[in-house]
């Protein structure tokens, strides 16, 4: 086993932050380690804007706030991390993960949309998927504005929550994706602050994830 | 005493995130909570960008890479938290904080920075600061470049780290702020993608923070 520093040479597998608590290393293995295939899909729904805000509307009547949960996954390509992507239609890109059900948790929703979306049977079995903390949440204040990664004062009822989980894969897996979408890698230099292509919640994954340090296995 | 909870009506005051993992409230208090005093300081450098090039060039050949630490400060101000920010000369705003010693630690830092340039002292000492944890860190890659939230693939030899920490303030604190600079208290909206206005590490931090409950403290 040949274990490869990330190009950050300040500090080992962690970073101290001197008060005792320390910043624990993602651990990320290159992509080669990885299998895709590709497995039919249900047609994409060809919703236009006015009809997701309708359904979004509808479906806050009865059920309340929307909470959606969403995967922040690296792998190592040419010796840096890159950001796991799901394109639709050769254009929108979006982070792994869905909606919750109504009283569903969020780590029991994320593992149910990762299941669901990438995961292939392993002898009969799906392997579990290891969500980690918290990364950041953005909020959608009405049904038809962006999401803000905070509340405006005086907003009591926002319409969509919408939380990023850090998602940390195990050394080799197999991924299925669905023939509508495709599974893409981007290097974070490529993310950052990039909102016209990735928008506002993915351009800003490579802050959230820059108090990590990144530990590169190679095997 | 009157906890009312920030506009977020979906949590308590801390974020489970179902692993058993909490996200802990940042408590704040309102500004007038806070009294602010005005000390002569040593005039500016007024030094030009190929100064300041030149000055970091120096050091760095003597003490290696120069890490800076710098703090997140949340006051509550209209119902809403507000950042914390110091300016100087009308337009260049700053975090508080500033450039490590040789061999100090990032908390030992921050500490003796925002004693210097903030603390007044009471009954002959100066109050703790409570350093919490570090939200990011942004990397110069060359002496000219901007600042980045990733190291890119193949630099070993970064010019300078600054490290991001929040830091939580008592119920009450005086403070002391040099002629030179004007204390702000800005609100996360303003903040939140005003590059232009805040560069890009300011205007980050709102993301940083999203993933925090924040509870108002009123008393």
């Amino acid at each position: 086993m040949d274990n490869l520093q990330l190009s950050d040479n300040t500090h080992g597998s962690s970073a101290s932050t001197d008060d005792g608590s320390e910043v624990e290393a993602i651990k990320i293995y290159g992509l080669s380690n990885y299998y895709f295939y590709s497995k039919p899909a249900p047609p994409l729904k060809n919703q236009t804007l006015e009809e997701r805000v309708c359904c979004l509307k509808t479906r806050y009547d009865v059920y309340g706030m929307r909470t959606s949960v969403e995967a922040v996954i690296l792998v190592e390509l040419s010796n840096t991390p890159h950001l796991l992507l799901l394109q639709v239609r050769n254009s929108t890109y979006k982070l792994p993960g869905g909606r919750l059900r109504p009283g569903e948790s969020d780590v029991e929703g994320l593992k149910r949309k990762l299941m669901n979306k990438l995961s292939v049977q392993c002898d009969g079995i799906f392997p579990d998927w290891e969500v980690g903390e918290c990364l950041g949440r953005w909020w959608r204040v009405g049904f038809e504005t962006l999401l803000l990664p905070y509340l405006p004062p005086n907003v009591r009822s926002p319409k969509e929550c919408r939380k990023i989980f850090l998602v940390k894969l195990p050394e080799r897996q197999k991924f299925t994706v669905p023939k509508t979408h495709k599974l893409l890698v981007v290097p974070l230099s490529q993310i950052h602050e990039n909102h016209e292509i990735y928008g506002p919640v993915i351009s800003g994954v490579p802050q959230l994830l820059s108090k990590f340090p990144v530990e590169i296995v190679n095997r």
